[in-house]
Formats: C-alpha cells, structure tokens, sequence
C-alpha cells in the first residue's frame, strides 16, 4: 500500500487515522486502554534496517525512489494524541490518533494494533478477575482478597507471557509468577512450590540436612523430626510421609513464607494434616506459617472442609492465627468461576490465574482496528452494512463528561475544531449511529469537563510527561476508575450497565452526510 | 523452589523431567509439535545476568552460596531428548525429556513451557485450518486453494505475532501479511490493500499522476481515464468513483498482481463492476489481473455472485481467464466457517484468516505440564482424582508403529532400559490408564518401527542435525504426516478418528504398583 501511495505521488498528503474499538470486551461495558508507553517506544524506534529494506526491494520489486524514500521515512513528521494508559474507554472513542503524511501513518497501522490490542484486552481482563474475586470494594481500595497471575507457561508466545504479566498488573492483580517480569516492570512477584518439590522426597534419607534456626537463633538438629512428632502429637497417622517431609525441608528454608500445595496425595487427609503439623512445628520455632495452595477438586468445597481444620486444630493448640492461615486457589480459574464460587460461598483468600487471565479465553483477541478519517483536510468515513462498523469521520477530540458527585456521566466527541464543552454550561450530545435527522438531542450540563486526547508525540519528541508514570501508579489509578465508574456493577456479566458516548451535532452531520454521499444518495 | 532444593542440598540429584500434554487441542484427534529450536536456543543461552541476580537475592531473601550456584548453573550439565519438529504427536507422550540436576531443570521449566505450547498449538490449529479450507488433497499435495495467515494486529504481544506467523507457516498456511516474519523466517508474505487506501481517493484531482507503462513498454498518458472507458463499454454506470480511480491508481503500480478489496461501498454493485472496469483495461495494455477480496458480508453468496459476474463479462469481452479470478476471503474466518462455507458451496479460492487463526479462539492454550517422573533412579509419579492427569513414570521412549502400507498404527512407549520393539515381531501393548491388573495386552506385528525420542542437547552441544532444517522443509513434513495419519479425516469435529498410544507391559506395571503406594494401599 505505501508503495501503491508512492507511485500514484499522495504518500505524503496529511492523512489522519484514528485507532479504535466497536465493542468492549468479555460481553462487557467497559475497557481499560493498556500499551500506549509501548505503543510510543517503537514510534520512536521505528525505521527499517539496510538488510530490511534489500528484502523489501526483492520481494516486492519496488523502484529504487521508493527505498530511498522508505530508508529516510520517519516518525518525525508525525503527531500522536492519546488517551491516558489506564484509562477507561469505550466504543468508538479513539485510544490513539495520528497525524501525518499518509504513507508514513499507513506504515505505522499494524504494528500499534499489536502494540494495543492484546495489552488493552488483557488489562481490562485482569481488572474483571478482580473485581469477580473481590479484591476491591467499592471504593476501589483493597479488600484483602489477592489475584495473582500465574500465567508465564501458558502464554502465547514468549513475549506474550511478558505483555501479560505487565498489563494484568496494570489491570489491578496483586502480583506475578513470573519473577523476569518482575525484574523488568517492578510487578510484585509471588509462587509457591510445584507437584515435583513433594514428589522428590521420600523419606529421611532423600533429606540431607534436617537442621533448622529458630527465630531466637537457636538451632534444632532436625527439624524433620520435629515435625513428625507434632504430627503424633496431632493425631495425624496416616498422612504421606514423602510429603510431609518435603513441607519440613520447604518450611526450613521459608520458615517466614511456608506455604504449602496439599493436593499432590490428598488434600484433607494427608496435604492439610501435613500443613498443619509443620505449622505447628514453625509454631514452637518462633515462626508462623502462610497457608495452602489447593490446586485441584472442589475449591469451594475443599477450602471451606480445610478452614474448618485450621480452627479446629487451632482450637486444640490454642493457637488463633491457625484459623486465618491463608488458603490459595489455583487449577483453571477464569471469571465465571470465580462469580460461581462467591455464590456458592467459599473460604478462599488468594487465587492463582493463569491460563484463563492471560489468554483471555473468553474472547482472546479485541478488535481493534485503524481508520482512516481524514486526507488533505477532508473527513472520511467507512461505510459497512452494520451500521455500528461505520467510523467516525474527521480529526475528533473526545472529552469526558462528570457529574456534581465526581462520577463519569458520559463521553462527547467532537470535530476537532469545535469548541470544548465548557463545565456548568448545557451541551447538546447526539447518539452517533442513529441517521434520523430528527433525533433530538439530549442536553447535559457537566460539573467538570476532562480532555480524553493528550498530544502526547511531536515531530520527534515525547510530549506528555504522563508516559513517564510507573506500572504501580497506572495500576492505581485503574482501581479509582473502576470505582469511579461502578465497575464492579457494570461487570456484571447478566446486566451489564451501559456507558454512553455521544457525539457534536456537527459531527453528527457530517458522519450521515459522508454515509450518504458514499452510498450515491446526495 | 531452586533454593529449596540448594537448601536441603538435593538440588543435584539426578532427574528426570517430561514436557507432555494430556489432550489434543480443538476436540481433534492429534497435535503438531512445535517450537524445539527455539526451545533449544533457549537451553543454548541459559543464565542469569548479575542485575537479575541481584533482584533475585534481594526479592527472594536467598543465601551468597545459592546466589553464587545460580552465576555458575549451566545447561551444560544436562541431555534434552525432543521429538522432531513438526512431528505428530499424541497424549502423555513427552515432546521433550530433560535429565540433568533436579534444581538446574526445575528453572527451565517455565520458560520450556511457554515455549512450546503456543507454537505447538497455533501450528496445530493452523493444519486444522488448511485442511478445512481444502488446501490440501488426502495425499497432502495442494489443491490450489491457498490459506494466508494476517494476524499480526490481533496477536497476543508484539511477538506472539511473529510466534503465530512463523508456527502457522509450518502447519502448513500458505504465506502470511506480517513482512518481518518473511525477512527473519522465510516465510511466503502476501497482502492486499486495505479499506484506507481506497477511502484515500475521491476524484482525478487526487491522483497526480496518471501516466501507464503497458506490458510493451508503452507510455498511455492517462490509464485512469481508460479505466473510465472500460466501465462504460461495461455498462457500468453507477459504481463508486473514488473506489475506481484507487483500483486504478492500485493497478498502475501492480499491474501483474493487481487484486482489489470490493466490499468498501458495495461489494456487488460497485467494488466488482470497477474492479473488472480495471481488469479490462489491463488486458488491453497486456496485462493480467489477479482478483478480489470479500471483506463482509455473506462469503458464499457474494464469491458465487462475483464468480457469475466474472464469467459472464468474460463472455461478452471474450476473455477467458476473467472466469477464473482469484476470490480471497477474510472477516473472522475460523475453522468453523471454512466447514460451513465447504458444506453451503462457494466460489472462493483464498482465505485470509487472522484472530481466529492466531489467537486459537477455539481454546487459547494447549495444557502441556512439565512433571518430575524420575529422581535418583526412582520413579515418581504424580496422583490425581483424575485418572488421565497422572503422570507416566520413570525414563521413557517412545515408538511409532506403521503398518504395512507405510501409515501409523500406533504409538508405544517402554521404560528406557527396556529393548526396543522390533518390525516384524510381535509386541504387547498395554492401555496405559486401565488399572486393572488383569487387562489382556493388545498384539501387534509392526512393519516398521521408529524411535519418536531423539538426543537433540547433550551437556553442551546441539547434537542432533534435525534441529537445522528449515522452515519449508519442515512445513513439507508436516503436510506428508497428514497425509500419512488421515488427518483430513481426524480433524472432522463430529467423528475424530482416535490414535491410539500404548505402553509396555513393565511401564503399565510401573505406573499402577507407584500409585498405590502413593495411595497407601501397598
């Protein structure tokens, strides 16, 4: 196509395209816009290689003009507005929008749909999982119930798995699995142990060093034996002997951390009795354990019998915090199940996603798409037979309408040399799609008035400091949001509430009367 | 879970690791294994940087001694035995074996993980996908009809797409849109033009240059005005004037392989008409037009009533090969609308397919797990409620079984240090899940009989020269095992036809007396 625009002379008419959605993920009426620091990186980056450009001359038989053009192409013709990282956005209302010479935007087009697409779907993803595990009230502060994402071995693609961990983060997960990300964007790290810890022990003599420093300094010679004895003292005869003793060799290491996975024989008569008897053994050293991971069977079900041990166990030995301990769930989780286990009732306080939170089985790919909405000054639209796929012709700017409470009302588009709504002043918004003429506006008058668009690259440069901001502060200002916009009911996957995005009666006009024109009707 | 082997100084103990995954994906009847080089390069550059080091000591609260081990651990003590790229393979069969220090493979567990189950999935759906577009005939030749993947805008991560374009070239897609997967994999790019650069034209006075070198190297002065004749000699009098002069403008760069998106205005009454406006004008300065793409709408109607329109102008201008344009379709093709379209009837001889194929919406994530199966010369295995999710244990190979027609008729694993199964000879196989002691072993006489596991990475060095085919090559095996498992008939959603894996008497044995004892009933 840029060599299409090349040969035909228009590659370099200034051309604006928009990038977009027609419809929030997960049957959802929100979306929260990840990618963008990313989205800036290769925009500054961006340019082709001599090697690159060889293959490119090969392949496709350009001219030489056009590889000479493409050699000395550049970013630095181009503006970028955008929305906020973080932000909550909705249908049709442009995450990015581009400024430039034609061939130049064109070229740009679908590397920033990968750019946005996948880190915005599993963002929003990441945020409907907390919510559906209520790890945030309300208020969007934090309930005490954690997600953690534990997806790196399931990803899709080794980069995957590494967009996955930043943006679920960004999302409001509490933290990862995958330490390299951790190293990389600053996300809290977080694991437990696998199946093979516990199947590598047998007996004592698969446990070299039994001896253990209690948290006064003192060391016990072994601590193994310790824990059998406890285990005697508990009652507990018939659990798994190699498991116990892979959770004494655990605790030993991570008296202050131990947390243990109870399901590799059987989580209530061997995994839990275990847990409890090298608790207690911790217990007498000074420390006290984390909890249990259940990573397979009916985690309501197990969670509730499990909890019920603690206290009774921590009854016997007068021991309070036994009833606290922490209880993991992990095995193929995604949000209908976490929805069905608040129904169903449950004693979980941790759960562990991998698979369904990064993949985003539920719809794994958002579609995103790049249109182009003006050329040389003159507005452009799409048309389709679904009404709903026609794009919003022109350079927009988007604001966000909010109410004397602080909380969001709606979104407005405008064309971009339109006046900005003013805050305590009546507007006039018009439903986009709807081609009656007649429609009567609806008239809101805003107590604040916020711009969506930031111009955030220009010609060359990073303009808008907000880029600048780490994961940990876009991540909080996900969880305001999602207060702030009732997320926790609008995620509701049986009744959804809707959030509106109107339009200028100017661009209104000019949408249906582009339509028009297009279709041979004026 | 490293520094809880180090600390209880069993980290290296001898072990023994299998990759393996339980289910074929998308409801099928077999999988294609993928992503071993990039497995291997991952084993070949293995290591920790003293930054990551230094997180990892600080996050993690580790010990100097361990810290140090991780500077100097090496996959330099390790064997990897692998399947060959692009083999068929099959449930509980392990793609990769790894034997060296438990802590050592324990850290490459993640990472072997991600790096094998998306590839091995995307190239499993991407067979699926050609063979339910008829892309192939049974004997895995091509039938003319062309699958091309452009899902680069919708991939999970910015290289999930270049994971997707390569893995789906190698289950046997027909070229991809991404040009960087061309330049670094070599695969075959193709692309068409989008709804932009039609959208980008209105009228002559945004075409600057109109001039036309024709096939004998003779300069028309202005090809768009002859494009204009052409659809009044047509008779086409109302399509989209814009979309004519971009077909135009398109076609004067790419005479040889001019193909035109129809759908931007009206596929039928308008994209059509000017593209076989342009067509005409084409075969009169000698060249030849390539054909179409449907972009919405109903694939199937509208390709039969392109098709009948190309055959019918063909007629009247008496020009043959106009019938027999090319139709490519896109708009969210998966594999279950190519057997909707094969079953209504069309006239399309190219799919274009991105989310769908890409992103695996059918099931997002192949589940392989990585178990401890071996320790020390013991074997292990893990329990499960679930009697399919136990673990096969101790050093296995695997076999493949042909008949004598030269077609698989079964796979068969022994514990390593058995003999191997001999062609000719019979053999007894045992259903490796059915507990019952009393089972009667299944009798087979193979033909011919080949190891599936291959020593591909022995303490250092790549040895096993498979590991550098290239891509085509590799493709080229996949379509012939295809061929050779019928999986033109396997891959039918209603009636998979079931392959079936085997073990030996001694591993059957093996499997059920460990987990007994796990069980505590021995």
């Amino acid at each position: 196509m840029a060599y299409g625009y090349f040969c035909t002379g228009t590659h370099e008419r200034p051309a604006v395209f928009d990038l977009f959605f027609r419809k929030c993920p997960f049957k959802g009426e929100y979306t929260v816009f990840a990618g963008l620091k990313e989205a800036i990186s290769f925009i500054q980056t961006w340019g082709f290689t001599s090697d690159q450009l060889a293959y490119i001359q090969k392949t496709l038989s350009c001219s030489n003009e056009f590889i000479e053009w493409l050699r000395h192409a550049s970013t630095n013709s181009i503006k970028v507005y955008a929305l906020n990282e973080g932000s909550f956005c909705f249908p049709s209302v442009p995450l990015l929008r581009l400024e430039g010479p034609l061939a130049i935007v064109q070229l740009l087009e679908t590397t920033l749909l990968c750019l946005v697409n996948y880190p915005t779907l599993v963002c929003t993803n990441a945020l409907r999982h907390v919510i559906a595990a209520e790890a945030i009230n309300m208020d969007g502060t934090p309930t005490g119930k954690t997600v953690i994402e534990f997806g790196l071995r399931r990803a899709q693609g080794p980069d995957g798995a590494m967009s996955a961990s930043r943006y679920t983060y960004m999302g409001g997960v509490n933290g990862t699995s995958n330490v390299l990300a951790g190293f990389m964007y600053g996300c809290d790290i977080s694991g437990t142990m696998a199946h093979a810890f516990i199947q590598s022990f047998t007996d004592e003599a698969t446990l070299p060093d039994t001896s253990f420093i209690d948290a006064n300094g003192v060391k016990h010679p072994n601590f193994i034996q310790e824990c059998f004895d406890c285990r005697q003292e508990l009652g507990f005869t018939s659990t798994n002997k190699g498991e116990l003793i892979s959770y004494a060799a655990y605790a030993r290491v991570f008296p202050r951390t131990f947390l243990a996975l109870v399901d590799t024989y059987d989580t209530i008569k061997s995994g839990v009795p275990n847990f409890l008897s090298v608790s207690l053994a911790l217990h007498r050293a000074g420390y006290r354990a984390r909890g249990i991971r259940l990573d397979s069977g009916d985690l309501a079900d197990l969670s509730n019998k499990a909890r019920a041990l603690f206290t009774k166990v921590g009854t016997i030995v007068n021991i309070d915090y036994f009833s606290t301990f922490t209880i993991v769930a992990s095995n193929d989780i995604n949000e209908h199940k976490l929805l069905e286990l608040k129904k169903s009732g449950h004693s979980l306080d941790c759960f562990g996603i991998g698979t369904n939170l990064v993949t985003c089985e539920a719809q794994p790919a958002l579609g995103a798409v790049f249109k182009l909405v003006d050329i040389s000054g003159e507005a452009r639209v799409k048309l389709s037979e679904d009404v709903g796929k026609m794009s919003l012709p022109g350079n927009k700017t988007g604001y966000r309408f909010f109410g004397d409470d602080g909380s969001p009302l709606c979104d407005y588009m405008t064309l971009t040399p339109e006046p900005a709504p003013i805050a305590g002043q009546p507007c006039n918004l018009m439903l986009p799609y709807n081609p009656d003429p007649a429609q009567k506006p609806v008239v809101i008058t805003p107590a604040k008035v916020v711009t969506l668009h930031h111009l955030v690259w220009d010609h060359g440069t990073v303009v808008d400091q907000s880029i600048k901001r780490d994961i940990a502060e876009i991540r909080q200002s996900v969880l305001t949001q999602a207060a702030g916009f009732n997320a926790i009911r609008t995620t509701s996957p049986t009744d959804p509430a809707k959030y509106q995005v109107y339009v200028s009666v100017a661009l209104h006009t000019s949408l249906h009367t582009l339509a028009k024109r297009a279709r041979g009707e004026l």
